[in-house]
C-alpha cells in the first residue's frame, strides 16, 4: 500500500564477496589481459610478503599455462607456508588477513587480493582453487580445493588432502581463469615481474611462460631488506572519531598512559603536555571522557610539536636502487635521485623516493614515461588516476628544461619513477592500482620532483656550455685529423691517436681505453691523463656484464644483479698520467663506455660522465 | 615456535566498515573539499532515486553551513521516507540497500554510498548523523541520530524519537563533518548540482551556501524521465561461473524454462535451440548438470544469435537535453550529439550517448574539457582513471581538425560530454568517479566519439568554404557601405541599411531583426528573405529568457529550464521574403543573436546557424 513500506521490502544486506563478484573491476578484472596480471600480482605479493616475514629469501617460481580457451596461473614460493586450517579462509574470503589491523609497510594490506583472485577464477572458469602448502619438513603438505560462498563470504572447501610434496616448506597456488596472454609491452605479467624483480633484488623469480620459455630474474643479493617495524599511530593528522574510537577500546584506565601506550612519538613530556593543554586530568579514565573533553584532547594532540615516527617503520628503496634501476631500464646521459623525509598522513607514517633520468636512446616527442611504485609493488593499471601522475601534471615542467604542451604530462627524452613508501597507501581503489590524492602525499611528491627537477635543470645548463665546448673540441677534433693523416701518409706510417693531443689543447681529462684480444680474453688497459691545471679527485666505472680479473689497481665491486659495477678512486695531480689493467672473457658483444663520476662533464675526453650535478 | 603457526595467529577477519574507515579515499573521502562534495553527492543521488522509484517530481533542499571548524551537510527530499525500522540500516550499515540485486537503471546501486558518509561524518567529528524521515502524512516523522560500530558494520542507535514535521512525507539527512567549501571550480558542490540540473530537467534543486546565498535550480520540466524497468540479465558477456550459480539457485526444475525465466531475449524459440546445441535433454533439472553439461550449455548461450536487450530498462539522457545542457553551459558555434544503440558488457545492458561543441567562447589552447556522466550523475573527480577519459585519448583527433600533442587529450576550443547509462555501471571504485576500461564500453565510447568527431569535421571543412565566402561578402560590404554613406551625405538621407543588398548580391538566405522599444515592451520583427535560386525550407529559433507575447505566426515553445526556445517552420520560395512578429518585455540585457537551423551556413546572412551537419 504505502510506497516506502514496498520499498522497504527491498531493502537487504550485501556480502562482500557478491558485492566484488557484481563488480570485479574494483578488483582489476575489467578486461582479459589486466585479470591475468592481476592474479600474478596478487599472489606475488603474498609470496614475498610471507617470505619476509618468515626472514627467507624469496624464491618464486610463476608459470602461465593455456588450458583451451582459458589459462592456468601458478605461483610457488619457498614461504613459511600456511597452517591447513587457515588455507579456506586466506584464500576463499574475502576480508580476511594478518596484516590489516597492523601498521607496518607491507605489500598485502587489505585481506582481499588473493581471494579476489580466486573469486575471479570461479567466476570465469566455474572451477576451485587449488592450494598446496606445508609448513615444515617434518609435516605433510597439505592439499585443498577450496571456492567462496558468495552469499555468505565463507570459504567452501570442495577437496582436502595431505600430499607427498618435494618442497620442504612453502606455497602453491593454482587457479584457472578467462584471460589473454600479452608479451612485449608495459602491461604485461613479463614486465611486471621484471619491474618486481628491480626493486626487489633480494628475490630470485623463474618465469615460465605460455609457450614454454623461461625467464629468471637471478637475485642480485642476498641481504633481506630491513625488516619493516610495526609501530602505533602518529599523533599528526588523526581525526577526532578516530581519537574517540581509541579512548574508547584502549585498555589503560589512565589518560597519561593511554597516551603513551597508543601513539608512537609521545612519551612522558609530550603527554604531560598534551594534557595540561587540554586541561583535562591525567588520572582520568580515558573512556569517561565525554564529547567535549574528547575534543579538548583531540586540539591539544593537533597543536603540539611532535617528532616525525620513527623511519624503521618504512622499508624505502633507497636511492641507490633507483639510480640502478633506472640505469638498467633506459640508456641514459644523466640520472638524478632523491629520498625525502619521513611524513604523515592521517597517523599513517609514509616516505617518497623519487628519480629522473634523461636522454640517451628515450624518445624526444613522446610524454615522459613515469615508472610508479608503493611498498616495492610496480603500479602498472590506472596511472591516470594516481597522486603520482597528478603531481608530475601539477609541476611546471618548462621551468625545469622539460616541454609541457597543453598541460599535464611533459614531453621529452625522460623518465620518472617515484616510490611511495607507508604502513598504509592509500589506494584509490581495492584492485592497488593508483595512489588516491591525499594532499600530504601530493605535497611531499611535488617537493621531490622539484628537487630531481632542479638537478635537472642543472644537468641541462651545463649541456649548454658542454655543447659549446665540444663544438669547440670537434672543430680542433677535425682538423687535427686531417694534419695527422697527412703526415701518416708522407712518413708511410699508421695514423697516430689524437685524442690526446685535443684533451691537452682543450685543458681536459683524457680517459683512453685500450682493448686487446689474448687467449681468448680481453686485455683492458685504461690510460688516465690529467690535462688540467689543478688536482683532480672522482670515481671511474667500468660496468661489466661478467666478472673481471687481474685488476689493478684493485677496484671496489658492486654486485648490480645482471652485472658488475666496478669501481676506482681516482686522485690525480695536473700534468699526471695513470694507468688501469683487468681481463675479462672475450663473450661480449661490445664493452660499454667507461662511466666517469665526480668530475664536471666539459672537461672529460673520452668516457660517459654521471654528472650527479 | 612455527613461523606458519605465528603467523596464523595474527589472520583474523575484518569488518567492511572497518575496512571503509582506514581506507576512506576508496569512498571519495581523500581530501576535505572533496569529501564534502561526496556527502552531497551521495544523498542527493539517493534522494532522486527515491522520488523517481515513488513517481515524485523531486524537489531537493541542500544546505552547506559552518559550525565552528566543521561543516554541517543537510540534505532534505520530497520523497517517499523511509519506514522507521530501516533507517538505521539503510544510513548506517555499508552494504545494505534495495538496489544491488535489481537489474535496473539507477543512480545507487551499491548500498554503500550514504553509509560511507555516515562512517566519514562520525570518523571526522565524532558525532552521529541525524536523520527525520516521514513516509506518510497520517503518520509522525521519525527521527533519528545514529552511528555505525565500524567493528562489526552494524548500526548503533544513538537517539531516536518521533516528532513533528512540517513535511507530509520525505527525508533529511544532516551530517556534521570536517570539509573545505570552494566555490567557481568544475570540482565543487555548486558545479555539481548545476550540473545534476542539467541531466535531471525534471528536479527542483535549492542549495543554500555556507554564506547563506540561495541558488534555486528550477525544474524544466514537469514530466518524470521514463521510468526504467527491471529486466533479467542478458546471456551476451555471461560467465561460465555466473552461469553455474544460476544454475544451482534457480526455482524452476525443467532446463527450457530455467532459460527463458532466467535471461532476457530469450523466448521458446532461442531456449530450443540453445539446448539442441548444447546436446543436453530440455527437461533435465538444472541444478543436476555436472562441469562438463554447464560448460556446454555455456557454449552454446555464447554461440547462439539473441536480440539486443530491451531498451527500456535504460533512461538515456537524449540528444536534445545533451544539446541544450552544452548550449546552456557554453557559447558555441557548432554542437554535434549521437545516442549509440544498446550494447551489453557482462550481461548488463548499456548505451553511450555523447556531444561535442566547438568555438564559440571556448579556450583556443588549452586541453579540451570533458563532461562525464553516469546513470545521470555527472562525475567529477578522476577523470584520468575513466574509460570515457581513456577512450578520448585513444581518438586520433588530429583526422577530426583538432591538435593532439604528445598524445594525450586533444587541445583546442572543444568540449566532449559523455553519459554512459547502464543497469550497472562498473565503477573503477566504490567512490563512483569513474568507470572502469569494460573492452565492450570502451568500444562503444569510440564508436561514438569519432561519429561527432566526423561531424566536426565535416563542419570544419564548411568554415573554411565559409571564412573564402565572408571574406568575400565583407569585401562587397566595405565597398558598398562607403558608397551609401557618400550617396546619404549627398542626398541629406540616413544611410540605408545594405546587408540586404549584400545578401542579394551573394545570392543568400537573408534574417534581418529589428527590434523597436513600444510601452516598456520589446517589438521584435523578423524579416526573411530567400535570394537564393531556389526554395528553402529551415527552422527559426528565438531563444528568450523570458516569454513572449503577440507571436505571428505562432511558434512552438520548447522549455530550456532558464530560457524557452521559440521555433517557427519556415518554407519559402526563391525571391520570396515573409516576416515573422513577436513582443516581449524589455527586461533585456541583450537580446540573443537569432538562429536558423537546417541551412548551410555560407548560404545565410544576419543569424547564427546551427550546423548539424
Amino acid at each position: 500500500m504505502d510506497i516506502a513500506e514496498e520499498l522497504a521490502k527491498q531493502q537487504r544486506s550485501i556480502s562482500v564477496a557478491e558485492f566484488f563478484e557484481k563488480n570485479r573491476q574494483i578488483l582489476g578484472f575489467d578486461s582479459a589481459p589486466r585479470a591475468l596480471i592481476t592474479c600474478v600480482k596478487e599472489a606475488v605479493d603474498n609470496s614475498l610478503d610471507a617470505c619476509e616475514d618468515a626472514g627467507i629469501l624469496p624464491d618464486i617460481f610463476v608459470q602461465i599455462k593455456r588450458t583451451g580457451e582459458l589459462y592456468r596461473v601458478i605461483v610457488e614460493d619457498n614461504g613459511p607456508g600456511i597452517v591447513p586450517s587457515e588455507i579456506p579462509r586466506v584464500f576463499a574470503m574475502l576480508l580476511y588477513g594478518s596484516r590489516f589491523h597492523v601498521l607496518r609497510q607491507s605489500r598485502g594490506q587489505q585481506g582481499i587480493g588473493i581471494s579476489a583472485a580466486v573469486l575471479y577464477s570461479q567466476l570465469t572458469s566455474g572451477k576451485p582453487a587449488r592450494i598446496t602448502s606445508r609448513t615444515s619438513p617434518e609435516r605433510p603438505a597439505r592439499y585443498v580445493e577450496v571456492m567462496i560462498n558468495t552469499a555468505k563470504n565463507e570459504p567452501e572447501i570442495i577437496r582436502e588432502k595431505d600430499i607427498d610434496w618435494e618442497r620442504p616448506r612453502g606455497t602453491r597456488v593454482e587457479l584457472e581463469i578467462e584471460g589473454s596472454y600479452v608479451r612485449g609491452r608495459r602491461q604485461s605479467v613479463y614486465s611486471y615481474l621484471k619491474n618486481v624483480a628491480i626493486v626487489n633484488p633480494h628475490a630470485r623469480i623463474t618465469f615460465v611462460e605460455p609457450d614454454g620459455s623461461t625467464e629468471r630474474f637471478e637475485r642480485a643479493t642476498e641481504l633481506l631488506p630491513k625488516r619493516a617495524c610495526e609501530i602505533k599511530p602518529h599523533p599528526a593528522g588523526i581525526e577526532l572519531g578516530e581519537l574517540t574510537k581509541m579512548l574508547r577500546y584502549t585498555e589503560r584506565r589512565k589518560l597519561s598512559s593511554f597516551l603513551k601506550e597508543s601513539f608512537t612519538s609521545i612519551g612522558n613530556i609530550a603527554a604531560q603536555e598534551v594534557i595540561h593543554n587540554s586541561g583535562l586530568d591525567p588520572s582520568m579514565d580515558p573512556r569517561s571522557l565525554n564529547y567535549d573533553q574528547s575534543k579538548r584532547l583531540f586540539e591539544a594532540l593537533r597543536r603540539i610539536k611532535i617528532k616525525s615516527p620513527p623511519a624503521d617503520c618504512l622499508s624505502p628503496i633507497g636511492e641507490d636502487l633507483i639510480r640502478s634501476g633506472l640505469a638498467k631500464e633506459y640508456k641514459l646521459d644523466f640520472i638524478a635521485t632523491v629520498s625525502r623525509p619521513v611524513s604523515v598522513y592521517s597517523g599513517n607514517p609514509f616516505v617518497v623516493e623519487a628519480g629522473i633520468g634523461f636522454g640517451g636512446e628515450l624518445e624526444r616527442s613522446g610524454r615522459v614515461d613515469i615508472l610508479r611504485f608503493a611498498n616495492r609493488v610496480p603500479l602498472i593499471y590506472q596511472q591516470g588516476a594516481c597522486a603520482i601522475t597528478h603531481a608530475v601534471e601539477g609541476v611546471s615542467w618548462k621551468s625545469y628544461g622539460l616541454d609541457q604542451p597543453g598541460g599535464g604530462l611533459p614531453v621529452g627524452p625522460a623518465v620518472i619513477l617515484v616510490h611511495v613508501a607507508s604502513t598504509n597507501i592509500p589506494f584509490t581503489s581495492e584492485s592497488k592500482d593508483a595512489i588516491a590524492d591525499i594532499p600530504e602525499i601530493l605535497t611531499e611528491i611535488d617537493l621531490a620532483l622539484k628537487e630531481i627537477g632542479r638537478k635537472l635543470r642543472r644537468f641541462l645548463a651545463l649541456q649548454e656550455t658542454l655543447s659549446e665546448r665540444r663544438e669547440k673540441e670537434e672543430i680542433i677534433g677535425r682538423i687535427l685529423p686531417r694534419m695527422a693523416d697527412k703526415l701518416a701518409d708522407m712518413l708511410g706510417l699508421e695514423r697516430p691517436d689524437i685524442s690526446m693531443v685535443v684533451a691537452r689543447i682543450m685543458g681536459n681529462i683524457l680517459v683512453r681505453r685500450d682493448i686487446k684480444q689474448e687467449n681468448g680474453r680481453l686485455r683492458v688497459c685504461i690510460e688516465i691523463e690529467n690535462n688540467t691545471s689543478a688536482q683532480r679527485s672522482f670515481k671511474l666505472h667500468e660496468i661489466l656484464p661478467l666478472e673481471a680479473e687481474e685488476l689493478d689497481p684493485p677496484a671496489r665491486r658492486v654486485d648490480m644483479g645482471d652485472r658488475y659495477d666496478y669501481q676506482w678512486r681516482i686522485a690525480i695531480r695536473s700534468g699526471e698520467r695513470m694507468v688501469i689493467r683487468y681481463t675479462i672473457k672475450n663473450h661480449l658483444q661490445r664493452m660499454p663506455e667507461a662511466v666517469v663520476e665526480g668530475l664536471e662533464p666539459e672537461i672529460v675526453t673520452g668516457a660517459r660522465v654521471l654528472s650527479d650535478v
